[in-house]
């Protein structure tokens, strides 16, 4: 079973990497953008092939360890 | 508009930081996984309403900055 996890900066928090990559767009000429946030994606390969006891593991992962819950959002997403 | 982006790195290239997060995961009591892969996770907020010209755009976006396309690949998706 895929587990995809998006970590997002929560609303409201700076996002100085989003902003840079806004920068670089402008400066090659794009224009048209009013807005750019970036955050990580991480795909586990989970064993488990019960979806509630995944969504459980992961859910628990994201809290311990792959996000930062004062500053950041997290959504899971889990295929076949 | 908003155009989300993932990049990834391409099958086979190695993946360290989604190693690391394998062993910490695996240091942190988790079990049952077989791997891990971190990506990036890009969301861009387009002026432009058309989707065509949008998807044009952030191809190019992709291509000239967001992926290094000798080791990463990228997905666009587009959101009304």
């Amino acid at each position: 079973m895929i587990a995809r996890v998006h970590v997002t900066l929560k609303q409201g928090v700076l996002d100085p990497q989003g902003k840079a990559i806004a920068n670089s767009l402008k400066s090659l000429g794009f224009s048209g953008i009013a807005g750019v946030r970036q955050g990580k994606y991480i795909e586990l390969e989970l064993e488990d092939a019960d979806p509630e006891i995944a969504r459980a593991a992961v859910e628990d992962m994201c809290q311990r360890l792959l996000a930062n819950t004062v500053i950041e959002d997290y959504t899971i997403e889990l295929d076949g």
